[in-house]
């Protein structure tokens, strides 16, 4: 149904609102009215922020992670050990393992990963750079930390073999048992992993 | 928990996308980095719309709808039935009632409800100017269309009150069972006032 706005203003916001992924019309709306109750300054600083954001927002040089200066703060740290990195394919990956507290080494975002569905193929992601970096001989280790659907399985095997015939360790995170699930319940292609995977009980108390 | 954030430009992005009613941290940030893979002028676009939004807003000086003049399209349409006025809590109802197509007069926006609770009394509303309108003359009806909530019934009475001394006709929307709803899962307030209120048969096949 088309919904008639009273004002274009209203109509530009609301439509605005409703390019956001997951906002409809009718939270779209809900939006608008609400900033219409808030005070110019605040309306102000919030359609700024995120203009500035899209502007002025850096990727890192080294992993491509979003920055604020040339080289992102996890890679300018010498506290972090440079011989390990973690491939991920999003910011949001490295903020999630960040957040574990349990990495210490460093990050390679690849912006994506290989789907050709989505039209998206190796030249499209940061993999020639990754190379690059694991032939500088400072890296001794790379961990494949995509997601275990098709296309993340597609883009460790070619990571595998592109990166295979360098020296470097490829090592690719734990696939297993979620810590609270239940093995009843649990799928036949992860419990199978986690027990062709199993690893010395002993190490486990370590962490 | 607290999240680090790489960027600052981020950081700020995702403060002012949580401040929006109903969408939490993990939501603003996914709004802030969709907004990263937007060109500079969607973004652009975006934030712009949303401050001319709140800068540029005009409230029609009759009714108090939103508008982009002076006067509301729907104050302002000469084909509307000025003796008939709906009064309304907000803009949302006025749009809600003129997508039913079945009011042909005008509103009055109160711009919310007497709520003692929320610390909003009479005096916070356009009750003054409804009153005026009233004394014009030209108004003969007044349809009450507010929430069937205690704070709705409560602006009612206060209305009822106040334009009492009126010769002005003041009458309030039906209150019944939704169309489509089952009768033995209605509650009682709503099946008893339904009952009461009952009308003739014949003037329902008119609609």
């Amino acid at each position: 149904m088309l919904q008639k706005y009273p004002s274009v203003l209203l109509e530009n916001a609301v439509n605005e609102f409703a390019k956001l992924p997951g906002i409809g019309r009718k939270t779209a709306l809900r939006l608008a009215l609400h900033s219409l109750k808030r005070t110019v300054d605040e309306v102000d600083t919030f359609g700024n922020a995120i203009i500035h954001l899209r502007k002025g927002i850096n990727y890192c040089k080294v992993c491509h992670n979003i920055c604020d200066t040339e080289i992102c703060n996890i890679c300018a740290d010498p506290s972090r050990d440079e011989s390990l990195v973690c491939v991920v394919e999003n910011i949001k990956e490295v903020m999630a393992i960040e957040n574990t507290g349990q990495f210490r080494g460093l990050y390679h975002v690849l912006g994506g990963i290989i789907s050709p569905m989505d039209g998206i193929g190796p030249s499209d992601l940061q993999i020639e750079s990754l190379v690059q970096r694991t032939q500088s001989g400072r890296v001794k280790e790379i961990v494949l930390a995509l997601s275990t659907t098709m296309e993340g399985d597609t883009t460790n095997f070619y990571l595998y073999r592109k990166l295979n015939d360098s020296k470097v360790k490829i090592s690719i995170i734990a696939r297993g048992i979620s810590i609270g699930d239940e093995i009843e319940y649990t799928d036949e292609i992860t419990l199978g992993r986690s027990i062709v995977n199993r690893v010395n009980f002993s190490d486990t108390l370590k962490l």
